[in-house]
């Protein structure tokens, strides 16, 4: 059996590994365009940044370690120039020698992954404008930013900036790539300003969760210019560079990085005749078939499951890809393994943050037309509050409403932001409900956690919802309703609900009597923990109360000041 | 309703708020025999090193709040003193006015906590020895060690140590509090001895990973005394302690740290005639009733059920005691909750490591004479390699032979670990198998894991040995066969096994003439990554073959050097 891998990374490098275990006597040919197989492109943003600092950091496994260990065949520089689903036959390109060559196979991987986009607008071309995604073109980019920086006399350099100036970068584009190369310009000391075509940074978290992560970049001197489209970029009488917005505004730049996302690789698969789905991705079945028996396709060109909505998605990550190859061995090697979908479980690293995400996100389920979901917004501390340096997360826990299952979960904060979307997604996968996150029992001693982990937070606070005990209010659908400030006067200080009446919870009891009975009444305080307790007080003396989730906490980021 | 709750800290607590947000009626009296309610006593030994500098940081509620927040009477320094389950009442005693009043309940809730164990040794009384369970304890403990440290006048105290000379501390007991206490008094300076009956600290790891942890204290300047009960306690002419063990040794004091264990508080069940279980605590059912059915009993002095194994044991945790406490007012209240037993989930941090597990261990398995089990030892990366400041996770894994559930899992490393066993318990709470664990989907980024998580690999090795892919062997298990060590030459001048036969990976399909066909062969490597690849190899070329699970990295743990 002769099989070829077409993409030497994460997807295709998994397969030929993997394949390689099962079956010593397959014939194994792995061609990648680039000159490097199974290289860390997730890490390309820390190259640039310095934080990685040696390039051979990123080569993970070499062409020598899969020619010797596991006797595969690695073509670099080697490009698939022609497929023939007919003959069975690839023509592979040799950039190296320009030779054609035309090679047989009974099963074919495709994982070619997902180009940057990079839209034909005016000027893309214009040097100093990148991409990232492959080890070169971080090189190019270090190279870029260190431009000159070997000529010591303090001179303008060619490309006219001069050196002891603060370089300016524009990024466009929001997403995990976008942010990443932020940071790290940021940390190179680059001026960095990031042009965002939506109203939100990171797509996978909900606006008002990319609010605050917009905040914090905004507070560690990224200047965000959301809601406008990149329209063209310019080189100025001096040398650099302009990127202008649809708005009209024009953003000075000495270097643009272009991380507007990905687009699947389909040609390839294009011209095996294979079907393509209509998010514009490969389309496979659980076992990596495509629409051709004897071709396979893994990776970011894949369209895949939502596991919690079913839907048919795009999801380019590293871990998925890494399944997938392994999958796509198994069953060439005769095994009957399953690809069961993927969560889009996701972290990002902003300036000390942390920012996850696993599951389906509120925006997906209202475009999806979905009612049968409630959500709740939490704030608990990273560990023990009494144990030193104990951190605020922000929590946004989606379940469903019927059955109590758990759909999605959103966190951002300091510390500890990733263990908890780790247990969640690891709920998502085996179907718990927020009955089960209630009955977690996850680690705890004062530097790591509290009794009551947040995760049992997100189960706790939707089952009081879903038992009825806590009838929710957001603060979007705050409308005339009359509210209730269980708060101390001295948090009132700091911030006040224009309108609300002011009880403190130790006084509500005495205090009943100057409540409506005929009015439904929202309960405020700072996290809705105690305007929990206050809800129900009311609800037993025969009031009609709701909680604000999330309080004041969550009111910062849903209402516009 | 009138519901009396003895103990007022984690379960006591827990019910007491629980029983009031569910029912605003009910009349409630939490009763404390210490002074404060509510306290966090998992903070007592960071307080005594000064790490939770204000004792006033660890009452995390008081008793106004539970009066005003809750309208929960709260009498502290109250001690129940009587119980009679037929008149259903109980008698109190006021340890401030001496005066005994009778209460009638129509519920009574024991959370009476367990009490450190004080074995009737001689010498166990004499001042200067301490066991740490309130916050009075604390503070003994910490004016015992500040004692004269006022006087500047470099004179000997009143209790005969040098203030310039280190003190002396012996901490008996190597579990979590005494490993707590031990790293606490290190970080006041003080020198420490940690004696321990048994011959590993951290009962709740098998004694291959406690070795690593023991290693680690030493290496942090504790000296470790295993293996050797203490027999006695004397007062010195000095005026400073000795400690005396069975083995004869006698280890100099300035203070000691009583940290054996605890024994349940069964005092008041027997006082009220309730069941006590076969390992000395309080029988109860799932929702938390005695065996009389008006009385309910919760936290440290109940025993549970293991949710692992079905055994009955005694966890004495915060989590599964804040848990109890709330299901058992959601029982008073009227409503169907369970308690599912416990996982045993736990985490410590000693010197900067931490060390977590969750399930069941291949002791308590072994003990219970259960055979279908297998175990994994694991190395991987905290986060992605290349990215700097990955460390090595030490993970041990247990799994079900015959259809891979997740039975256990011990973990050991200076970052990552407590993220790795909280995901793995929520696996194991959610009867996951090592099959779900391959598909797992977790946080990856370079500074957060790894595409293939630690968490994925746990499940990948498992199904490995499940699918027959790569039988195993441990180290304690050589025995005669044949030993292939498959790393670099390099790598074999740091450690050797005696005996084996050296082939490099990359040279083995071309020597495999070298092996024999009829001999068993053992694969090593470093971390039996290599190890599998050579295993299928030489599977697939009609060797007989097992992996030796965790390579050299495993053997330092289990054969004795």
């Amino acid at each position: 059996m002769k099989v070829i891998i077409v993409g030497g990374v994460a997807g295709g490098a998994s397969c030929a590994a993997r394949l390689r275990r099962l079956d010593e006597k397959a014939e194994i040919l792995m061609v990648e365009r680039g000159p490097y197989v199974s290289y860390a492109n997730c890490g390309l943003p820390y190259h640039v940044g310095g934080v990685i600092e040696k390039e051979s950091s990123l080569l993970v496994a070499t062409e020598a370690t899969f020619r010797e260990q596991f006797a595969i065949d690695v073509r670099t520089n080697c490009e698939v120039v022609g497929i023939s689903a007919q003959k069975k036959t690839v023509e592979l390109k040799n950039h190296a020698t320009g030779e054609v060559t035309t090679e047989k196979y009974d099963k074919l991987v495709l994982s070619p992954g997902a180009a940057p986009i990079r839209p034909p607008l005016p000027g893309i071309d214009l040097p100093g404008i990148f991409s990232v995604r492959t080890v070169p073109d971080a090189r190019d980019i270090r190279e870029w930013i260190e431009r000159g920086s070997s000529d010591s006399t303090g001179e303008h350099t060619s490309s006219g900036f001069p050196l002891d100036k603060t370089q300016r970068a524009v990024v466009v584009g929001g997403g995990y790539i976008g942010l990443e190369m932020a940071e790290n310009l940021v940390h190179r000391g680059l001026e960095v300003t990031l042009v965002e075509m939506l109203d939100q940074v990171m797509l996978p978290l909900d606006p008002e969760c990319a609010r605050l992560v917009e905040r914090h970049l905004e507070k560690h001197g990224v200047r965000l210019a959301l809601n406008d489209a990149v329209a063209g970029f310019k080189q100025t009488a001096s040398g650099s560079l302009e990127v202008l917005t649809k708005s009209g505004k024009a953003h000075p730049a000495d270097i643009v990085i272009l991380a507007i996302g990905v687009r699947p690789e389909t040609g390839l698969a294009k011209m095996a005749g294979i079907e393509i789905g209509q998010r514009g991705g490969i389309r496979v079945d659980e076992q990596m078939h495509t629409s051709n028996p004897d071709i396979f396709a893994v990776g970011d060109a894949v369209e895949v499951k939502d596991f919690v909505t079913g839907e048919w998605s795009l999801i380019p990550l590293a871990g998925p890809a890494n399944r997938q190859g392994r999958i796509a061995a198994d069953v060439i090697a005769g095994r009957d393994s399953r690809f069961r979908g993927t969560q889009g479980t996701s972290v990002i690293g902003v300036f000390g943050a942390t920012v996850a995400t696993t599951g389906a996100n509120e925006k997906l389920l209202i475009r999806l037309g979905q009612k049968d979901f409630e959500k709740v917004y939490l704030f608990p501390n990273s560990h023990a509050g009494y144990y030193p340096g104990a951190k605020t997360i922000v929590l946004k826990v989606i379940f469903r409403k019927s059955d109590g299952r758990l759909l999605g979960a959103q966190a951002l904060g300091l510390d500890g932001v990733e263990k908890r979307i780790d247990a969640l997604a690891m709920a998502i996968q085996m179907g718990a409900t927020v009955y089960d996150l209630e009955e977690a029992e996850l680690c705890y001693a004062p530097p790591f956690g509290s009794a009551k982990d947040p995760v049992n937070f997100a189960g706790m606070v939707p089952a009081d919802v879903l038992r009825d005990d806590m009838p929710l209010c957001h603060w979007t659908s705050v409308d005339g309703q009359f509210l209730l400030d269980v708060r101390n006067p001295p948090e009132l200080a700091v911030e006040q609900v224009p309108g609300a009446l002011n009880i403190p919870l130790p006084e509500l009891r005495a205090r009943l009597g100057e409540l409506p009975r005929d009015r439904e009444i929202l309960v405020i305080c700072r996290s809705a923990q105690r305007a929990y307790y206050a809800t129900r007080i009311l609800l037993q003396n025969g009031f009609k109360a709701r909680n604000l989730s999330g309080g004041m906490l969550s009111r910062s980021m849903l209402v516009a000041k």
